[in-house]
């Protein structure tokens, strides 16, 4: 194997998925187990040209891809992995960087640093936070609520809205801590009148939610944690890049005074999957509930390694990856990507109010737009179905009120005004198939 | 930004970086601080090309870090991003697949499916196991006491020898487990006789300890762990890709009766960080611990996703990479890398033991070296920093019957047998200095 000719072969082969993404099925349309049976069930004995791998991208695997790099995916989030992203992805690997004690890598450790703070300056939020990375939001929020657990020890409740994510519900599972879910107001925000804080150690406030991206009101419930003496988290992993611009700071108001924040950049930041930055004031708190330095990676540093601030002990080097997305659009190129998908966003919910066959059924603080046909849920369900069976484009769903409802999510750096009104198009189509 | 260029730049980087990394220091020479006083203490505001972040990966960046790619490299465990698996890491996130729902990478999902079978066939493992991939062995432990935990909810213990991994604390920290160290034999492998299960939800049995890759006896284990009903974990991380060798199979005698395995490619089998296999034959023990979908990611899939067998949401497609792997060197290539780190590491052993200045103190059934210097502790301590500082090799140390230990741990995929004479020099010269 040539280290070089295969390099130019994969970043060929790259740069044409990227070129030809928006023309491919978003979704894809293959059936469970398909791609498994066109594949050997053994492994080879004797080695193979890496070409074959690419050979087998393209012939056998690309028909079982859906395509979150498409800027006709409208699902969940909008996510991108930008070409700087790309690129640091082939740098970590090559590198290799082992991230478990400061000297094993300074770099990744004092890169980590920096960028965390950046990315920081760049959020608005104060200055001597101290910022790690995670794989994703599900574990920067384990590790948080387990932070909070361990200077509370007999408070074992945590506190969060209806709508705040999942991950919250699995940390809580893994912690054996209670979880008490806190009904939310008319736009689908957590009512502080209703936190009960009474043997509660944390309470999990979101910024961004997952199905509507509604934003509770962090300022009233940082009051109550105050006063209580309880964690508070807040889970901006979606919307946290919104605070890039300042306009939509207003959304980000008494998130600084959280104890522990989490902003996914894999998700609207351009940054490949996995990224999840997480600031805490209160690193020692971490530090005591996961520094545990074995004799063999006893060195006598006097350098803190961030793995003692987490659960796991290796740690890839992220970092580098968001110093290339951060360096190579700068501020003002993120601030405009993060513009245009609100504009868009905007611009969609405007034709849906437009059309009586329609309603928007959420307000729209960030670039998801919440709406359904005016139908019965069957009628929404199997049009979403249909939509996305199509390939044309990719939607996901949630459930508002008990009614089904769609969601149009725009975060991709490659989508269009013409993107956005070619879904509209292909929604209108298929919704007049019924 | 042309990624076309961008990307050759950065393929001729990596290759370059390749072909130099045996002349580079192994340990970063820097003070604590130093990498990041180097760089701008805010982000840009302006874009920047993606070769001024190349440029400062020479030019700032280089001197702090340490190189795991390195052929020089001996401390902790070896290990090698390959080159296949650099590639397919360019291939993964050029492809960003969200791996939350089969549906939204059924390739991501299959090929993980089937590249854990492809991996147990190889190992030796039987048939039917359900596998997935990790980032690294802590969460793979954690998650499978976790799994123990959730069907023995009065039994709150744990077991493992006093030489298991540092993980082992921290996951059952996490989890409020109660941990108890066993003692070893002689040769530092866990005393069965000595396991007390009442009480007790899992035992960690480790085949490769990380200071002496010493072997727990699995069988006599998985006998008492399946008269009391006890889960049995077996951690596997390092030596696990020995089990490619026939001739090295008799040390996971028995391994096959484990509720959980894990074996990590990222270490010995070339694939780049992260990637820890974990199989288990109670896939619905995982499930039923960590399964929790909400109504946003609730489409009617008859498939269950691999998300639901473990704590996080999301994962990367790192399956590409173990299959790129496993494919561009076949099980005769990888055969032939472990069995030459396996003679590169005896020819040590028999160089320590025909040197009357020094001795070796533990056995060494894979490619790690235990040995010393016979004189005190301190005079031991202060060859490894001499050799550390040299940057001619990075040795690492542990403790063994409270006597300090250095260790060469061979499995870097380009360490040739001129490699270790090196290792050999250097140690010997640095101790002549003392």
């Amino acid at each position: 194997m040539t280290f070089r000719e295969d390099g130019a072969l994969a970043v060929d082969w790259v740069a044409s998925y990227l070129e030809r993404v928006r023309e491919l099925p978003v979704l894809a349309q293959v059936e469970p187990g398909a791609v498994r049976a066109a594949l050997p069930r053994s492994p080879p004995d004797e080695p193979e040209p890496f070409g074959a791998v690419l050979r087998d991208l393209d012939e056998v695997l690309l028909p079982g891809l859906s395509h979150s790099q498409s800027p006709r995916w409208f699902a969940y989030f909008g996510i991108t992995s930008s070409e700087p992203g790309v690129l640091a992805e082939l740098l970590i690997a090559g590198l290799n960087q082992l991230g478990i004690l400061w000297r094993t890598s300074p770099v990744l450790q004092e890169l980590e640093e920096l960028t965390l703070d950046w990315l920081a300056q760049l959020l608005g939020l104060p200055e001597g936070l101290h910022g790690h990375i995670e794989d994703t939001a599900s574990t920067s929020t384990l590790v948080s609520l387990a932070a909070a657990r361990s200077i509370r020890p007999d408070a074992r409740t945590v506190l969060c809205s209806e709508h705040a994510h999942s991950s919250v519900d699995k940390a809580a599972k893994l912690l054996e801590l209670d979880l008490r879910k806190v009904p939310a107001d008319n736009e689908f925000r957590l009512r502080p009148e209703l936190l009960e804080l009474d043997g509660a150690c944390a309470v999990v406030a979101t910024i961004g939610t997952t199905s509507t991206t509604s934003v509770d009101p962090v300022p009233a419930i940082a009051d109550r944690c105050a006063a209580a003496g309880v964690w508070l988290h807040v889970d901006a992993a979606y919307a946290g890049t919104a605070a890039l611009c300042p306009e939509l700071r207003h959304h980000f108001a008494g998130w600084e005074r959280a104890d522990s924040i989490v902003v996914n950049p894999h998700k609207w930041l351009g940054v490949p999957i996995d990224c999840s930055t997480l600031w805490t004031r209160r690193p020692d708190v971490y530090r005591d509930a996961f520094s545990l330095v074995p004799e063999y990676l006893r060195v006598g540093e006097e350098v803190a390694s961030l793995s003692e601030y987490t659960q796991v002990l290796g740690r890839r080097f992220r970092a580098l990856k968001l110093w290339a997305v951060l360096r190579c659009y700068g501020r003002t190129g993120l601030q405009g990507r993060i513009r245009e998908h609100v504009r868009l966003a905007a611009l969609f919910e405007g034709w849906v109010r437009a059309d009586a066959e329609w309603e928007v059924v959420a307000p729209r603080p960030f670039s998801v737009v919440c709406f359904r046909l005016r139908r019965l849920d069957e009628e929404n369900e199997r049009l979403l179905e249909r939509v996305n069976a199509s390939g044309d484009i990719f939607v996901s769903h949630t459930r508002l009120r008990g009614r089904y409802v769609l969601r149009l999510a725009i975060g991709n750096f490659g989508t269009t005004e013409e993107d956005v009104r070619f879904a509209w198009e292909v929604l209108r189509r298929e919704a007049s198939r019924s």
